[in-house]
C-alpha cells in the first residue's frame, strides 16, 4: 500500500506554505523533489532549502531528487504531453518501488497548488491503472495567481464578474475571451497579451514571485505592454529563465 | 500609521492555514472579527477557533468583534454594494480609531482567499480614500475552489485548456462560458447549473468544504445535478445555512 500526498508548496517562499504541508512533508517516508534541467536549477535549490526549513529534526523522511524525462517535441501536442506522463509515472514507480518495497507514505512537491497547470494528478492516475494501490491526497497550496493578486493588491475578478484563467497560447488563439471581465493568463513563452487590442486594458504582470528576485510591473496595458516585454527578456537573459504571470482586466477592479 | 493586514484563513480548516498567515495573525494588535447573523454562527464559532488556536500566549493581539452592517436590498446592485462598502468601512474606521488611537497593526481574518469574490480590499481602498495613511498588506489564503479540487483529487482546468470562475446569477444569465472547457461556479444561491444541458457535463460539489460537516457530489450532471439539489436542500434545513461551490467540465479533467 502506497500513501501518495501532492503537497501543494507555493511558490517558494517558506511562510506561504500550510500548516497541512508541513505536517504531510514531515510524515512522509520518502519525498520525492524533481529536478527540472540546469536553467532552472534556482527551482531546485528553493525545493531543497524548502525540505531543510521545513522537514524536523525527528522526520523520518528521505529526500530523493530524480530527474525528469523530457517531453518529446515530436508529434502532436496532447499525444507528446501523454507519453511524457508515462514516462514520469514509470520514474515515479521505480522511485518508489526501489525506496519503498514494503510501502509506505510518499510525499511529492508540488509548485504552487497541484490543481493549477499541473499534471502530477495525472500522472499519479497512470500511477494506479498500472495496478498498484496507491492512495492519493492532495495537499492545496497558495498558487502563483494568488501570490500576483496578493503583491499587486487587487481581487482576481471584478466585482460579481467572472473572470478567466487561460494560457498563453490560448490568449494569442482566441483573444479576449467573451464574458470574462478578468483574465489571468499563465504558461506564456512571452507577450501572448499583444494579441489583444489595449485600449481601455490594464495590467497587472508578476515575474519569479514569492522569489527574491520578484518583479512587479502594473499600468495601461498600452504603456506597460511593451515595459514587460522589455523587462521580461532581460530578466531572462539575466537569469537564464523566467517565470511570469499576469492578469488584465477591462473594467475595475477595486 | 495603520498597517492593515488582510489574512486569507482557507475556510475553516486550521491546517490550511499558511505560516505567513500565523505570523500576520500574531504580530497584529487588533484582529477584528467579523460577525454575520445568526444563520452563519458556526463560521463566527469557526474564526475564534482559528483565533485561539493560532494565536501564541506572548502575542500581545486583541481579539475584537464586531457586526457587519447589512446591505440594502433597495435599488440597484452595484449602488447598494456601494453603499453597503462604505458602511463597512466606516465601522473599521471607527473600531481602528477607537482601539489603535496611536496607530499599529491591524489584522483582518479573510475567508478563503481575499483576491476571490471578496471585497476587503474594495473596503480597505475606501479607508485610505478616507485620508488615513494606511498601509495595506494581502497574505494569500488557500481558497474553497482549492478544497474542492483537493478533496475530489481533481484540477481545476482540462490539460492546457482555459477555466472560467463565475457567479451562480452569471451562469444562470449567460449559460456556458464561450471557450472555457471548464467553468467553476461560486455564490449559486442554488442549482444554477440546471442552466445548462447536461449531456456530456460532469461536475464535482461540495458544501461546508473544509469543515466537519463537509459533504461531497460527483458525477454526470444529469444524475448528479438531481441528487445535489436535494442533498442541498436537506442540508440547508438541517443546519440553517449553507456554502456549496462546483465545478462542471465539459471534457475530462483527467
Ligand atoms: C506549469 S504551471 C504551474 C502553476 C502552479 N501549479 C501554480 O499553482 O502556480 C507554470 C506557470 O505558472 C506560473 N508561475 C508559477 N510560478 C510562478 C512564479 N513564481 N512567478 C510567476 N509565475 C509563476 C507561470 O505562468 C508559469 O508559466
Ligand atoms: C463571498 S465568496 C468568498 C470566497 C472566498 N474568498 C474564497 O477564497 O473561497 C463566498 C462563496 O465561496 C464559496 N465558499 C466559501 N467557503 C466555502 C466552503 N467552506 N465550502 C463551500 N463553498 C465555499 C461559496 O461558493 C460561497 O458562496
Amino acid at each position: 500500500m502506497i500513501h501518495l500526498s501532492l503537497i501543494g508548496i507555493g511558490t517558494g517562499n517558506p511562510d506561504h506554505v500550510t500548516l497541512a504541508a508541513v505536517r504531510a512533508l514531515n510524515e512522509a517516508d520518502l519525498i520525492l523533489l524533481p529536478r527540472k534541467g540546469d536553467a532552472k536549477s534556482d527551482l531546485v535549490d528553493l525545493r531543497r532549502l524548502l525540505c531543510e526549513t521545513l522537514l524536523s529534526d525527528d522526520s523520518g523522511a528521505r529526500v530523493v531528487e530524480f530527474d525528469l524525462p523530457r517531453r518529446s517535441a515530436d508529434g502532436d501536442y496532447l499525444g507528446a504531453v501523454g507519453d511524457w506522463h508515462a514516462a514520469i509515472a514509470r520514474v515515479w514507480e521505480s522511485l518508489i518501488t526501489g525506496h519503498l518495497p514494503e510501502g509506505g507514505r510518499v510525499g511529492m512537491l508540488i509548485w504552487g497548488d497541484p490543481s493549477l497547470y499541473d499534471s502530477s494528478l495525472r500522472i499519479a492516475g497512470r500511477l494506479d491503472r498500472a495496478g498498484r494501490n496507491v492512495d492519493v491526497e492532495v495537499v492545496p497550496g497558495i498558487t502563483s495567481l494568488q501570490v500576483l493578486t496578493a503583491e499587486h493588491r487587487i481581487p482576481l475578478n471584478a466585482l460579481a464578474e467572472p473572470v478567466q484563467i487561460t494560457t498563453g497560447r490560448r490568449l494569442r488563439e482566441r483573444g479576449w475571451p467573451e464574458g470574462a471581465a478578468s483574465v489571468a493568463v499563465m504558461l506564456d513563452s512571452g507577450g501572448a497579451f499583444e494579441a489583444l487590442s489595449p485600449d481601455g486594458l490594464h495590467i497587472w504582470w508578476g515575474a519569479y514571485l514569492g522569489m527574491d528576485k520578484q518583479c512587479l510591473i502594473e499600468g495601461p496595458l498600452s504603456e506597460a505592454g511593451p515595459m514587460i516585454q522589455a523587462r521580461r527578456a532581460a530578466l531572462r537573459e539575466q537569469h537564464g529563465w523566467i517565470m511570469d504571470i499576469y492578469l488584465i482586466a477591462r473594467q475595475p477592479l477595486l
